[in-house]
């Protein structure tokens, strides 16, 4: 991973946003520059200098993840107070210092306000008060921005989680049956996920039988497996701190002919939106795409969520593939694309990929025949 | 689970904090008052009105929670935009309304400052400016007061999840040996939680042997478990939507005089912290009753985090047990004390227990033999 390439530009950046620092609090972002996991941190970026603030749980991981990183001339604070705090006095010390050089120097702190606790800019706020030229600034989203399009080592590392991810399903192919309470199929799943090396899943496995399908979100419960219906499975893995996504919707028992249109319908959709992705086409005809083969199926009042998601460091980040989204598509952007469609009370139906654009189209990672499999 | 009283007891304590209207946008604090558990919410709650706000993926799941809470008056309002910025656009049309009935009149909308961003602030105050008599007011945090006493409900949940999760030392137990990677343990626990009916757990399985014992957080890796040395297990589960956690710390190969010397001192510390928690104590006594332990070996340079925290709906609630910390405990709290001794490339010792404090002490849930356990 290059932290320390995409720190150096951070910091080639600042004066451009009219920054004189950054204070850094969402946590992939803090990882994305410095390699750094721990739960608390706050990375103060300056032109000339880089501040790792975390807190005493971290003192002997933080000198590791880092060396590790190679990000050697970020200096660790282990601060007894929260790290965005004591970023913020760091900041407004130094600022003292400055101000002794220059009366007239006005100083820019810029935040990261959507990963920021109205709470905590309110209390860094106060910190700063007081020391009239220092100021605290909305910074614009670039860091999300620049995350949007990964690098050769990352999209790497997509595949393999997406690899890892997609060799589950064989384990819920072979659980799935009548009267198993769904969350063994997921324990299993999950099992398997970790023994591959997975730091953990991407979300909370959701797995979801019968009427249950319907349920978007239907989280791996405790109810049985109906003896016929559909099972959707949707399921992530964090493989070397990158994110997998996948769905798969099967069957169990004969399916009706009713149940085979819908699906076949469903993979119409997602097979037209991947047919879409493109450099230079909008996140929104993309979701167009897939939106069109369902109206003409008279399903589109049943797709009741976006066609897909940016991911990698986390589970959902830009761009979003759903209506009135203009961002651009571009190589190297990685989404998912999974429309669904949802019969509340009756039955659901969603199937999911993770593309990668490229310079001419995308690709499809670990691609497999997506058939209505009946078990 | 009462969540219609819960609601009740804020609608009437509303107006005592000059508040018209709460919008809830901490998602523990929205199940806690209305069952909900999707990742997306905002509720509204005024005097005589209750509203949730989420979005299309959650239709079904929403109306499914609500009517198993028997929160029947809280209506559900899926929205387009993000739940928040749709329930203050709710709010101001109502506002509109009253503001026709009486032209005096002035309204106060408070938020929740640590559980909004300081993005999705400066959008509601956009949504509202304009509306000159609606005002933005941070709320004081008396959702996370309330919760910190449980009552017999929700004691009786966590004590589940507890029991769940130390019946998950058994297998660590069963599984730990040299040339093992800490990997396999934690995903044969998480496993064995799952199977047990866990939701998932609540927070990344630590699992840190031999030197990286010493990492507080030391999440469970693919390093392998040395042939001598401390392994700290730290884990819990998430059953019926409570949290427990636990730590154990075992030694493989047979240990030092030092070794042994270092765990009675950290165990010792855990019983004096225990022996300490009682109705009309303060946060800080706890933190400090272990401290003076560490203190007297000589090794309390090597504590580096609280002794404790409460837990319920999150892992990590109030109150904090810690220097400084003047919270006062009573009856219903549930608190973890989990001192630890972390000398950094050598080795680390942590020993956990949730306790509930009682009418005249405090209850260890799921008490066990805590003499050093050699593997």
């Amino acid at each position: 991973m290059d932290h320390s390439g995409r720190l150096r530009r951070l910091q080639a950046s600042l004066a451009d946003h009219e920054l004189d620092a950054l204070l850094v609090t969402h946590l992939p972002n803090v990882y994305y520059l410095s390699g750094f996991t721990g739960s608390a941190a706050a990375l103060l970026v300056a032109e000339r200098a880089c501040i790792l603030f975390t807190d005493g749980r971290y003192k002997t991981q933080a000198k590791q993840e880092l060396q590790k990183a190679k990000v050697h001339p970020v200096s660790i604070v282990i601060a007894r107070q929260a790290p965005a705090v004591a970023a913020a006095e760091g900041f407004a010390a130094c600022r003292r210092h400055a101000h002794s050089l220059s009366r007239s120097l006005s100083l820019s702190l810029g935040i990261e306000p959507q990963a920021i606790t109205a709470a905590m800019r309110d209390r860094l706020a106060a910190v700063l008060r007081g020391r009239q030229k220092v100021r605290l600034r909305s910074a614009p989203p670039f860091l999300d921005r620049a995350r949007m399009v990964k690098d050769a080592i990352e999209i790497a590392r997509i595949r393999r989680a997406v690899e890892l991810g997609a060799s589950l399903f064989s384990t819920a192919r072979e659980k799935i049956q009548p009267r198993v309470r769904e969350v063994e199929v997921a324990a299993a799943m999950e099992y398997q996920a970790r023994c591959g090396g997975a730091e953990g899943m991407s979300f909370p496995t959701i797995l979801a039988s019968g009427p249950r399908s319907a349920i978007v979100h239907g989280r791996a419960s405790s109810a049985r497996i109906p003896r016929r219906g559909f099972v959707v499975c949707d399921f992530g893995v964090i493989l070397g701190a990158y994110c997998s996504d996948r769905t798969r919707t099967v069957h169990v028992g004969r399916p009706s002919g009713e149940a085979r249109q819908l699906y076949a319908a469903v993979l119409e959709a997602q097979l037209a939106a991947i047919a879409t992705v493109r450099p230079g086409v909008t996140a929104a005809e993309v979701d167009a795409a897939a939106r069109r083969v369902l109206r003409q199926r008279k399903l589109a009042r049943y797709f009741t969520h976006s066609t897909g998601h940016g991911l990698g460091l986390e589970i959902h980040e830009a761009p979003r593939l759903a209506a009135g989204q203009s961002q651009i598509l571009e190589p190297g952007m990685v989404v998912t694309i999974e429309p669904g469609v949802y019969v509340p009370g009756k039955w659901g139906v969603r199937i999911e990929d993770v593309v990668v654009v490229t310079s001419s189209g995308c690709e499809v990672l670990t691609p497999t025949d997506k058939e209505l499999l009946v078990l």
